[in-house]
């Protein structure tokens, strides 16, 4: 069938969602149907919304299914989240979890352009997570101020950097500066090191540039570009991984997410959200909180972010970017948690160092490089001395967030 | 000074708010401060977030304000929903209410191109509410359907017709036809009867297209343009309001916004997004929740969007549409709460008329009619037919939504 099911998890009595769960799936589809004439159900009968579960669950909530057929949208993300949770979002305790799209509806997204794979290629890393890193403090200063940050940053051995995402077209470090200012930086460390770090810059601005600014980007030799697509919509974020002039790895910044996907009643699923449409409408990295940090989502919310954006599918994978609160301390804790196909990414874990930020991407790399032959952290201090440093700093391990 | 304002209502231990406030008035803006050099305070200053206001009110919550310099960012929206609520909507409870911008940032939006005086112009009313009625169950139907549908909406006196925001470009009905036969309709029952309706048709599909597809339906003769901004991004309905060639009515419907705007702790306020934004970015007219039906705001978050819609500003005014549980017999509390200038839009209460969907016209207009002259509905209905069939099916008044 050619159809999307959405599954939705609400508040309710105990033996009211039968009637809830039908109301919802003709509400959203044919309006009505027992009262209609036996020649019009024939005609709408493949345009009606069909209950497919009904699962109670603890107290006063469950999750149920429900089936669209695709004749009645057009094969887009804003026609279908209208279909799915339009009206509905606006209609008591209802939280959207998923939606799954039947094999046909699926192709028409693209999916990631480069993926793990395609990233991998070009910082030519294939046997470790990757290591990420984020400028500081960078509001108000100048394009020597962020050439020397990016310069430390990679002299650390950092595979990417990301502009810090509230860092906008501005007169002091413009876009087009930043790229190329970036491009010249990352050459020379290239030169001297033969290590190849990316640099995401921030597209920003108004949504009808978007394409055009991002054009020029990949003209001026752009590595990748970061977007804070929850503020804008997910179908600009597919259309710029559409566009086969722009052709550059694409960096969704969580950015606003929250807004629709932190409650625990309402909105959407930070899976669904970070993960699985990340993924369908082109993300190559999805950057989300991780599990150790302040800022901290749940383990489970996190692991179902990884999971949709990895899993085995048609699409290329994303590289799914643990953030925020992260340390070398962490690094043993991230892997077993990850595995390898992530990437580790870390602000004041890096700039924090008491070497600056090339001691802190060094860190980190020895933190990757003992997880991989085996040896604790502590051993590995031994002879390593910016590990060493940083474990003295910020301990080993963490906190991890688990809800009750 | 030049900056956005923003309000926060948040979470937290009674005595902590003001770490926090400061916490993030500097993470979302310099991000560090006490720690820097002389010199470095006096170059960053100008950019340093300023916590404006602490209000600590009820068991573990406060209200805070934080000021935004505008240097930090580009005057568009997605620069600054990132900047005032990016990685904070990540970070556990905490509900964005409000942003104030300065009076030189405030400039930079459009507001509404035709707003309430543009609207009634193009109907030819000035001295009632506007009424308004909604297309029901054409998800799988032709277009005879769809006409026979608007002829009898039309007929029974309504000034506008919208099209159900679930109904997209599809084989049966698609946009143009839409347009071209909505046009010829509703010019013959101009002939017929000299009341002008207007007919919003739904601008859908990928955003890249909107534009071009809105230019050709004002080429065509659409009367208004319906649009699910919510699932696209406030900036495209901002520049469907600034575009020339387009400059036609835009209705934005409310779809999907609850998923960012429902959570009473998360997210951001229905005031901002359905109220504040929607004028801004030039909405002519927006439609929430009605407290009266079963898709209930609380009364006070109605209110609260039709006061940022209508109160004195430079932009235009935006139509606030009440809509969803409304019948006849609600009109004279309409009308007490919402006062002349509002839409009263019904689905239901129009098509549900034992006299079918120009019955339920006509018994609202009725009913209009009874409220302006003082005359109870039951005295009037001795004079009026339809009001007199609406009210002994759906009787007089509601309960209306108060939260506790
Ligand atoms: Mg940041
Ligand atoms: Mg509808």
């Amino acid at each position: 069938m050619s159809e999307v099911i959405a599954t939705y998890v609400l508040s309710g009595k105990s033996g009211t969602f039968e009637k809830k769960a039908e109301g919802i799936a003709l509400g959203l589809t044919v309006g009505s149907w027992t009262d209609l004439p036996q020649l019009e159900q024939e005609q709408l009968r493949k345009y009606k919304g069909r209950v497919v579960e009904i699962n109670e669950l603890e107290s006063d909530t469950a999750e149920i299914r429900i089936a669209y057929p695709s004749g009645n949208y057009s094969n887009d993300i804003p026609a279908i989240l209208t279909t799915v949770f339009g009206k509905l979002s606006l209609d008591g305790r209802v939280k959207l979890t998923d939606i799954e799209f039947s094999d046909d509806l699926k192709k028409a997204y693209p999916g990631p352009r480069f993926g793990i794979g395609g990233i991998r290629e070009k910082v030519n890393v294939f046997d470790r997570p990757l290591l990420m890193s984020i400028f500081k403090g960078v509001i108000g200063r100048d394009l020597d101020y962020l050439q020397s940050q990016l310069r430390a940053q990679a002299l650390g051995g950092v595979d990417l950097v990301k502009d810090d995402e509230i860092l906008f077209d501005n007169e002091l470090t413009p876009f087009e500066e930043r790229i190329k200012a970036g491009t010249n930086i990352l050459r020379e460390v290239f030169e001297e090191t033969g290590a190849r770090t990316l640099y995401a810059v921030n597209l920003s601005g108004r949504t009808a540039t978007l394409r055009e600014k991002a054009r020029r980007a990949r003209e001026l030799g752009a590595d990748a570009l970061l977007f804070n697509v929850f503020t804008y919509g997910l179908d600009v974020l597919q259309e710029l991984r559409e566009d086969e002039e722009i052709s550059l790895p694409i960096m969704a910044h969580p950015s606003f997410s929250g807004a629709s996907a932190a409650s625990p009643q309402y909105g959407v699923s930070y899976s669904l959200w970070l993960g699985k449409f990340l993924r369908m409408t082109g993300a190559d990295l999805s950057l989300f909180p991780s599990p150790y940090g302040s800022v901290a989502l749940d383990k489970k919310q996190v692991l179902a972010i990884r999971d949709e954006l990895v899993k085995p599918d048609e699409f290329n994978e994303t590289f799914p970017v643990p953030s925020a609160g992260i340390h070398p301390g962490l690094v043993p804790q991230l892997i077993a948690d990850f595995g390898h196909e992530c990437v580790i990414n870390a602000g004041g874990g890096v700039h924090g160092h008491p070497d600056g930020a090339a001691g802190g991407g060094k860190a980190f790399r020895q933190a990757i490089e003992a997880v991989l032959d085996g040896t604790t952290l502590v051993e590995a201090a031994f002879a390593n001395k910016e590990l060493d440093e940083a474990l003295k700093l910020w301990g080993e391990g963490a906190a991890v967030s688990v809800k009750k």
